[in-house]
C-alpha cells in the first residue's frame, strides 16, 4: 500500500489522492449548501472533462448534467469530443446553441474584436449554465484552472464564473495528469487546448509560451515563492518570468469581489465575511 | 467649518464627509487601475443615479457614460428620469435595447418564472456594461447598495458585479440621505424602489418589510454586533430577527468568490491574494 502524505510533489500530483480530496471536495460542498444535483458546461477539451468525471463519481450519475454551448462558428469536433465522454460517463446531457443570443448583440456592435465576441461568449455561457442550474435546484461546477486564474486567460463573469471549482488549485498540466489517471477518452487530453474562439486558435499561441513552460515557472514563483533573482538561477529566462509576474499581477481583478468604498466600520468583504464572523 | 471625525452616526450620515471620501476613492482607485474612464448603468432608479453623481464629480463629465438598457416590458417613466439626470449633469449617454437578447433565450426556456427572467435580464445587462468598457477603455462602477448585498436581493453576475463600487457600504436609507444631498431630482428619490422586472413591481413589497424597517435591524445586527437577544430588547421582533439573518447567511455565496478546493500549499484567495502579498 502506497503512504502518501501530500497531494503533490512539485508539480507532480498523487493523482490517487487528489482524485480522493476533489471527489470529497464536491461532495462535501454540494452538501454543505443543501443542494444534490451538479451542472457542468462541457466544450470537449480537458479541463471541463475532468471536471465532469469527478462531479460524475461525487454526486452520481443522474445529479450531473453536462451542457455543451455551442456557437456557430465552434468547432464541430469539439462537440463530438464533448458527445463521447457524456456516453461514457453515461450522463444527461443538454445543447444550448449561444449563436442567436451572440449575434443579436453583434448586429449593434459589428466592430467588436476578437476580444470582445471571446468575452461576449463565455458571459453568454454563463447565463446558460446559471439559470439551468436554477431551473434544475442545481449548482454551477467551474472549470477554470490554475494556470488560467493566475495569468487571467479567462472571462470575468463568465468560464470562470461557478458555485464551486474543483481544479482551480491544480496547474494545467496538473489537470493533464489527472485527466490520464481518470481514463479521459485520448483525443480530449491530446487536442491542443484552445478557447475555440476561432479557426486555428490555440491557448499557447496566444500567450505566446507553452502551458508546460508556464506551469513550471508559476509552481516556482507563487507555489515556492522564489525571487525573481532565484527565479534567474534555476534557469527561467527574465523577460518570460517579467512577462508572467505582470500577467499575475494585472489580472488579479479577475480573481477578487467588486472593490467596496469603506464608510462604516463593517464593510462587505472587509471586516464583514459571514460564514468566518457569524458561526454555523 | 464643521468638524468631523466619523462619516456616519448610527443611521445618519454626514453627507458632505461621505461625499468627498466616495469622490476620493472614485478618482483614486480607477486612477490606481491606470484608468480615467466609467461607465453606469443607469436604471432611473436612485442607487445608480447616486453612482452617476459621484462618477461625474470624480471623473469629470468627459469621462463617464451613462448606459440605459430598458427591455421591452421596461417603465417609460423609468428611463424618462434617467434622461433627466443625464441633462443634467450634462453627461454622455447610450441606449442599449436588451429585448432581442432575452427574449432570443426566453424563446428555448418560456417557462422561466419571474426570478429567472430577472436573473437573465440583470446579467445581459451586465454584458453590455462590460462590453462597452472594453470597447471605451473604462471600469464599470457598481451600483449595488449595502442593503442588498447583505439581503442578497441582486443578481450574481449580473446587477452586483462591477469594478468599483462607491455605495456598497450604504445602506438603502444612507443612499436617500446621500441623494438629497447630491440634489438628485426629486421623482428620483421619491420613487418606490424597484426592479422593474413587472408592472407594478415594488422591492418593499417583494421583500415583505421596508427598506427603513430592515436597515435599522441590518446596522444594529452587522454594524452593532448586537446578539439576537439584544436586538429583542431594541424592540425588534424575532421572526424579523430570523428572517433577515437567515437571508444574510443564505446569499453569502453572492458576495465571495467561486470555492476553489484546495491542493497545493498557496491556493487562490485563500493563501495567495496579490497585492496583499506582492508588494506595490
Amino acid at each position: 500500500m502506497e503512504v502518501t502524505t501530500k497531494p503533490t510533489h512539485g508539480i507532480e500530483l498523487d493523482t490517487s489522492l487528489v482524485k480522493k480530496l476533489l471527489v470529497d471536495f464536491l461532495r462535501d460542498e454540494m452538501h454543505n449548501a443543501g443542494f444534490t444535483k451538479g451542472v457542468v458546461g462541457l466544450s470537449g477539451g480537458v479541463d471541463s472533462a475532468v471536471v465532469m468525471a469527478l462531479a460524475t463519481e461525487a454526486l452520481g450519475k443522474d445529479n450531473v448534467l453536462a451542457i455543451m454551448m455551442p456557437y456557430r462558428m465552434s468547432s464541430k469536433a469539439s462537440l463530438r469530443d464533448a458527445q463521447v465522454l457524456v456516453n461514457e460517463l453515461g450522463i444527461m446531457s443538454e445543447e444550448v446553441d449561444i449563436s442567436a443570443m451572440v449575434d443579436m448583440y453583434l448586429q449593434a456592435y459589428p466592430d467588436s474584436d476578437n476580444v470582445r465576441k471571446g468575452n461576449l461568449m463565455a458571459r453568454q455561457r454563463m447565463i446558460v449554465l446559471y439559470d439551468i442550474s436554477a431551473r434544475d435546484n442545481a449548482l454551477v461546477i467551474g472549470t477554470s484552472n490554475k494556470t488560467e486564474l493566475l495569468l487571467g486567460y479567462g472571462t470575468l463573469f463568465g468560464d470562470t464564473a461557478s458555485a464551486l471549482n474543483p481544479i482551480g488549485d491544480l496547474y494545467k498540466s496538473q489537470v493533464w495528469q489527472l485527466a490520464a489517471a481518470l481514463g479521459i477518452p485520448k483525443q480530449i487530453i491530446d487536442k491542443k487546448p484552445t478557447a475555440d474562439l476561432w479557426e486555428g486558435q490555440t491557448d499557447e499561441g496566444e500567450l505566446g509560451f507553452t502551458y508546460k513552460q508556464v506551469d513550471e515557472l508559476l509552481y516556482h514563483m507563487i507555489d515556492e515563492r522564489h525571487t525573481p533573482e532565484e527565479l534567474v538561477e534555476l534557469g527561467f529566462d527574465t523577460a518570460f518570468i517579467e512577462k508572467v509576474k505582470r500577467l499575475v499581477q494585472r489580472n488579479q481583478y479577475k480573481r477578487r469581489p467588486p472593490l467596496i468604498a469603506k464608510v462604516s466600520h463593517r464593510t462587505l468583504n472587509v471586516d464583514f465575511r459571514y460564514a468566518r464572523d457569524w458561526g454555523i
